[in-house]
């Protein structure tokens, strides 16, 4: 076997020690997997950002990677915590949808229901606030070292699995489509939830976002002068809006959630 | 030997190239060695926040991990570079109180006080405020490719390591023991310096902070509506103050330092 | 072989999930590689100060590591992709000065400029706008598993490689001298693009930063009492101006590209 990968998403931020706390706890299970951040600043319990994020993510991971995937607003409730595998890469997550936009790309052909109750497999003791580090990254750690998912727990049928509602943009009104801000990133640039092929970058098509209208789609910064706003096919295949050398976020004075009304192009 | 371990702890923050420069300066003296985060955000010069976090992370690395904490107002002037065994880990650290926590959960077997005067086992020239490049990463390195701790300098009665003040709750009035607030975390929870057990819970309690007051011990945030505010064991072991789905330093308007009252629970 | 290293310098931040992207596509193709980050918190496209952090921290990291360095603010355009090997490092950049500072310290001894054309060292599918996960990322790691560095583009000459202008400080006035703030450190300390030798320490010298005035260069922080102002030789061999336990950034009310004035001391 190759060395194993276990990639992790979470809302943990880096300050506090919990994902050193969690990194630790698989290393005494698995010591020779490589741990490789995606991101800790979902912010709290956004499981939609989380979503994208991880979405964008997984594709450039090897096959075979584990994905641990902890943004879980339900901790100490009843939420299930799951292991989804698929052709290329195995999911430990809570059940809440945050893998409803990864599994689009990548079908599950397996979900199994963690078995909190398995002392071999999690932390001796649970607590109630931290299953991140007592049954998500010791379910990891062992997957990565090569324990079959079914010794985890029961499967779960496929169409079990928690969606998220509303992940494509909508028709708002005639010929137009409405869809959301998934994303801002550290440069101010707003990623949406409009997939777009290479082709449709050629149509005309017009953009709202905040109170600006946008006419076309650039190819890239260097298509418009400093301080423009402007359109594009984004490098995740989403249709983003920045301002060159600027922060697009704060021009339009839009946020994660906002919407987005595209007339023209066709969302795929 | 397994693979070696080293786990960081600083106040250095990530944005300045410190915790990398101290990274590639390790790889070349232990280059298999596996580097992960506990936290570099402590605030800055902060030794009792470093103490407490570090408290909750290393009963979680395997055993044998080489702690390299860095969180040293002192830099420039007397305080001793130290090395510290226990029956799980090897610290190093500067002697200020930082390893306070963790020995108090590992008692010392051993401490060393580091020869910066000794060539083998530092950089070639030490700077005057760069100790954790120079002194203390070199050091980790070393112990963690299997140096003798003895080859880094003279030993340290036990007894003479720095201890921190006041690190339990104290009696403040007839039934009434007055704690700190020892960390905020990224939610806005509040973590206390209140250790208590599991039964504990169940006993009535009232507890005060900021201007509010609490009643009783929840199990976890789903036995308290949104936006209220609850008391409960962290899992840590500390009696952690929170706001389901809000954040709690905000809302009472406490952070780090602030005192905890609380009647009816004795502390452990 | 010994175990590849490469270290990575970007303006991308930690929170939008880039960095494990560009990880994600080196672990597929050097699956060995220890990855350690220097930084991604530098300003965005902020190439003058990722040169100032890539060359204090790259004298720190083996021979033989490979340097990723993406601060691209003409992604997109027609700057070229490089790769600079030296005797000690080799470097994957964009070609926009941000290797400055590191090849005055390590004069470079070949440079390749990337064809982003050839399939075999790139990713399948070039994006407009990231550039780090689809040429940058995939070279480091074909060079730091071994791929000569000549089979990833032509040529070219070591004079033709961009370098920022202004470095090093400038005659000002009759004997002073101007310099810069190159960065300002988590602690708020500036630090100048002032060479200082240790012996220059001793010499009289009078230094303006902002509104205030400093008459002599201090050893190290305990020098000066609590809050006030001192100006010492850094840790990489600048001058750097601090507060004891404050900070001088906010005190000065100075930052990034603010001048600094030297009187007596020669840069050297």
């Amino acid at each position: 076997m190759s060395r194993p990968i276990i990639a992790l998403t979470t809302d943990f931020g880096q300050a506090d020690g919990y994902v050193g706390i969690m990194k630790g706890v698989i290393l005494g299970i698995c010591p020779e997997a490589a741990l490789i951040d995606i991101t800790h600043d979902i912010r709290p319990q956004a499981v939609r950002q989380a979503a994208y994020i991880l979405s964008t993510a997984a594709p450039y991971f090897p096959s075979g990677t584990v994905h641990l995937v902890v943004v879980d607003p339900g901790v100490g409730s009843e939420r299930r915590p799951i292991v989804v595998q698929t052709d290329r890469s195995t999911y430990v997550a809570p059940d809440n949808g945050v893998l409803s936009l990864v599994l689009q790309q990548e079908p599950a052909r397996l979900a199994i229901c963690l078995d909190p109750a398995d002392p071999r497999y999690r932390l001796p003791h649970i607590s109630a606030t931290f299953h991140g580090r007592d049954i998500f990254a010791p379910a990891a750690a062992h997957l990565a070292c090569g324990v079959d998912p079914h010794a985890l727990g029961p499967p779960l049928p496929l169409t079990d699995l928690v969606v998220l509602p509303s992940l494509q943009p909508q028709p708002a009104a005639e010929g137009i489509w409405q869809g959301e801000v998934w994303h801002v990133d550290r440069f101010g640039n707003l990623i949406t939830n409009f997939r777009l092929s290479a082709s449709a970058c050629q149509s005309p098509v017009s953009i709202r976002v905040g109170n600006e209208q946008i006419e076309r789609i650039s190819r890239t910064y260097a298509d418009v002068e400093p301080n423009e706003l402007l359109a594009y096919l984004g490098s995740s295949g989403y249709l983003e809006i920045a301002v060159r050398e600027g922060n697009a976020a704060v021009r339009l004075g839009v946020t994660v959630g906002d919407p987005v009304y595209i007339k023209g192009v066709p969302s795929r």
